[in-house]
């Protein structure tokens, strides 16, 4: 199963992120988890959230880019949910191994176009350098780090280039849900 | 007028970034707001969050270091209080200004040791990989960014490890105070 954990808190402002989540959510083998529907008072319900963590193979984190990092509401799903001792061991080093051997992509949309993210730009730095923190910490869970997508310019760019993306992750997400299956059934 | 925003879920459960706490709340000119005693239920009071700032001259953002980032609370805060046309310019690139000149210190404990954040450490990078999305925030809004202040291995070092560090930042946070002072007698 492919656990898609979004993290909109304005779907109604959003066009980019909205199409890519319109276009995934009906594939099969596929869960959506809203994190800002299911939690308006951010109360984090941990125990789910780990039960659907626990079916997925493949966990795709999907939100638009705020401060150059993952929305406050998913940054609260990281604090809670990969709990020591559940997603990495505990003091004593035991445990820790919910999330080992799943697969992590990182599908995001940013305002700025491409030329912001560079020494020069207003961003400073290279995308690369704001994706580390968020592979780190899939990585830190034991899990494998897929290539990630992302869409810059998402209130600038046409149609045509958001169908793109659209497409882009359409397909990965099949032919994953299609190789998981096989695998299975080897 | 310093203020210390304070980021810590569990501050029971904290030593080395409570004992900071203490230490610099009873200062002249500071002002602590403790997002998460404030917000139980992450209903963040922006106006009153953004009256606060502006009446500083310094920002302080202390917090225990999670998941390579600030805790999901202070994320929040960046989310909603860093609002567009308030802390940057709008869509026409107008307003936006009101942290402009105004200086921020980082202040964060972590429970990695020093050896953790080196590219053969289980946390796989420098520390001052993490410390890029949280200065680029800041340098966004256009304020100065402070060197900043970080105590690692938390949970680990003696009492005289985060003396130390408490001492720096309360003499580093004094002469603000003093110099601060100064300017404005000019």
């Amino acid at each position: 199963m492919i656990l898609i954990v979004w993290a909109h808190p304005y779907p109604q402002h959003s066009r980019a992120n909205r199409a890519l989540l319109e276009a995934v959510r009906v594939l099969p083998d596929v869960e959506v988890r809203s994190l800002y529907d299911l939690y308006p008072d951010f109360d984090i319900d941990i125990e789910a959230e780990q039960e659907a963590l626990s079916r997925a193979s493949l966990v795709v984190w999907m939100h638009p880019m705020y401060w150059y990092s993952v929305p406050g509401m998913l940054k609260h799903w990281f604090d809670v949910v990969l709990a020591r001792g559940w997603a990495y061991p505990d003091r004593h080093g035991g445990g820790g191994t919910a999330l080992h051997g799943k697969s992590c992509l990182w599908v995001t949309t940013t305002g700025g176009t491409e030329e912001a993210f560079t020494a020069e730009g207003r961003h400073g730095h290279s995308f690369e350098t704001f994706v580390t923190p968020i592979e780190q910490t899939a990585r830190f869970c034991g899990m494998q780090w897929l290539p990630p997508m992302s869409l810059h310019g998402a209130h600038l760019v046409d149609d045509a280039a958001i169908a793109l993306v659209r497409d882009d992750l359409v397909a990965r997400l099949k032919s994953w849900s299609q190789n998981g299956k096989q695998s299975h059934a080897e």
